[in-house]
């Protein structure tokens, strides 16, 4: 089992260790879970009592906590506790131990190239002119088409698919079950009733730093390119249609739709199950509710919207809260009526 | 071609034949489509007349149903018909024959532990200090990640990805594309305008008798773990996010999403494309109308809710009914104002 | 690099070339964006200035186009430029270069039959009793079940799952990781709160020139079949439930759901995000908006609906903009409260 130091987390972390620097601990757990063993972190002053009365080995705490009570064990200060427990998750407890080399009954074709460090999982496929750069790790199962690049360090878990001509940036993360470039949505009404395909020329290309979750679905463009830039995080089952485009660091939950060629721009926060019409612009830093229809330009950024059709997130509260109010609304008409009635007769 | 007799049938349901328990059917079929070689099934009064004009060899019927007419052909009374034909049909006309052995072209890592009478397909993979238990049926293309196990007689269709950690109880069926343990959508900003990526250290677990449609993404607990309890039922492409919990039981639609450390609670039943937000509880046995929005905990037990926000169904229907009639409304408003504007003057 | 000549492209599309009919292009690209070497097309007379102004070396233009000014290159009039200038792209630029014969390490049982021109990729599955008609294309890591038939010229994308018995017509494309044939959603309670599984033995059916995208789900019937007739053209992340039945050339776009038994007539336009309840038929040709909710039979065509519950068109565009009008009216009706008693004071 793996042992670490408070020592050696206060050196990954840049915190400072008030207690005993020697103290080991070898599981990580909440505060109201944690044992002589557990290393916990404690960020939200409201939840100060948990940390009082935790049983953690070691906790990282915010550098500006105060208090007149003594603490209940080896404390380690620093600037972002929650942050700092992820950096020692990451280095001694991260579960995705990645392999490296190729398995056997995995297909390179002759012209593709293959950097250092790489993993080939059993039974994935790299066609031709693709290059998969330093370290990436191609999990069992991958399809990589021709002329794809994966750029160092990217990791696509079991079964991802990447249609011919896209590229993955470097350090980018996808999940299971996704697929990068498939077929826009495109047809052309020919006369009869039936529709004629619309070629789908274009790529993706997915910027360094991307997470993106499982079974989402990004089509190429018709021509030119679908484009997620650099840091953005798309949770599972989302769908970017063609000549889409996701501006850096915009987060995106689960089951949102965005259709096509609409530019959505950066540090946006968007919710679950959300949709947005095709063409239209989305300014910087909106942040929109879960389940909202977005079905025209956002122009100022840095607002607040919910709703479908969407509306100003206080706008939107003040109306939900009177369509709730309808029956009695009603109500109050209908003996205004009667009163104007009497008032009239009289 | 398959027999069956109506003595077998009777003996399979625990139902008594009236007629002659010697007739034999290979095929099943609704009523009004039988023939005589069909056997079909009758349970809902109303449908009575299908019933006395079907050309069907054998029916199923309700043990306490009574008529003056005479039976068109043998019958069965079972107290629920349904569910009778519905054991004929798993029993002898159930198309997935699932095979047994190992397929070539399967991958199983040195340490993994494989039952009796299992399944791997051609093209599967299971990692290190995994478990298969007998008689589970392993199909090909599926992933199977480090420390994994899969119960007894659960059958994982083509191309489910299971990551590493997780468990999947017994008697369990999961559909293709559907991915179990996919990281948790967490990230911490980190003041520079991006985000770190937050460690997804737990895992899913999933308990017996549970059935998970195709293309669904039930991601991995941040600590501890994402769980499914015994007997739920999902659909297809449902989202389960980080530690949230489904209860006993539970049948969710297609197109869902359940949002982060949400609970929902026993024997519920929630339409398709519902939204949950993240860390509420649902009381058990709870109804849930299709495309609602549930933004709060709910916590009377079986309760009806429907709409985006969620309202009790009676008040949403009657919402509805008003929101509907708003144009008329208004136009009341303005008329009732000119006439104030009337007796003012007057 | 490909070069393609007026003459070619007028041959091809049935056009008549105005201005030099050996002028070259060896790529495509928008009015605005093109070079020497580019082929264009033009449409819309809004965007005539566009056409006026490029550097295109050839340009598709509409055959009853009529202007004063020079043409700006030499142009080719045809009825439907967009559709010839699709025809170009398809002949010559697509990337999709589909391969043919078998690669290593797939599956094909004994009694499978494939025909000629077929490509059978790395890790593909054929099981018994299957049919692959001449030119299918099979991409690496697909899954075919028993006694499946899959068309003459159908593409199925890398990772494509079909469960047994399933029928997929001629000259259909399948996008990657889209599933075909899993269970219907169907579990008959038995009494205890658990419940028993309804055996889906029916297939779904998939007819000619039909078009879906990735990530789909599309159930088996219980009996009988699930059906997608000719010509539909289905988006990414959608959800076909069991006995559906979608009419010819209907297009629906993503991350829409068909509830079970559902039948949408002929020549549909659906939105995304959009919902169908089950056992309900929906009338030829008739329009739905996104994010809407059918909760009940459309019965006259043509028409265009949005809302949920949906609403006909124009009826929900104005109540929209009376809810957002909903604090000014309930404003007004404390107005008029007010005034009716004073009015009754005096």
């Amino acid at each position: 089992m793996k042992q670490v130091s408070a020592a050696e987390i206060a050196n990954l972390t840049g915190g400072t260790v008030f207690g005993q620097s020697d103290v080991q601990i070898s599981r990580v757990d909440k505060l109201e879970e944690a044992g002589p063993l557990s290393l916990s972190f404690f960020s939200n002053p409201k939840y100060q009592d948990r940390f009082f009365q935790t049983q953690a080995g070691i906790v990282l705490i915010p550098a500006d906590f105060q208090s007149d009570r003594k603490f209940p064990c080896t404390v380690i200060k620093t600037l972002n506790p929650y942050y700092a427990f992820c950096q020692v998750l990451d280095r001694y407890f991260n579960p995705n131990q990645h392999k490296s080399g190729r398995e056997e009954q995995s297909f390179v074709a002759e012209n593709a190239a293959i950097g250092e460090d790489v993993y080939l999982g059993f039974g994935s496929y790299i066609d031709e002119g693709s290059v998969i750069e330093n370290g990436a790790k191609i999990y069992p199962q991958v399809y990589i088409g021709r002329n794809v690049r994966v750029g160092a360090g990217t990791v696509l878990y079991p079964g991802v698919k990447v249609y011919s001509d896209c590229v993955i940036g470097a350090q980018c993360i996808i999940h299971s079950g996704t697929v990068i470039g498939s077929d826009g949505f495109g047809f052309a009404p020919i006369g009869d009733g039936s529709y004629a395909k619309i070629p789908q020329i274009g790529n993706v290309v997915i910027e360094d730093h991307v997470e993106i979750g499982s079974n989402c679905s990004i089509d190429r463009a018709t021509m030119g390119s679908t484009i997620i830039r650099k840091g953005v995080k798309l949770d599972n089952l989302i769908q970017v249609a063609h000549n889409a485009e996701i501006g850096e660091h915009t987060v995106i939950a689960a089951q949102t739709g965005v259709s096509g060629s609409t530019r959505i721009g950066k540090r946006c926060m968007v919710g679950g199950q959300v949709g947005f019409v095709g063409h239209i612009n989305v300014a910087d830093g909106t942040q929109i509710g879960a389940q909202s229809g977005i079905q025209k330009e956002i122009t100022e950024p840095g607002q607040q919207w919910i709703g479908s059709p969407v509306m100003p997130l206080k706008e939107a509260f003040r109306t939900q809260v009177i369509v709730r109010k309808l029956p009695d609304l009603q109500q109050r008409i209908i003996e205004l009526e009667k009163r104007i009635q009497e008032l009239t007769k009289s």
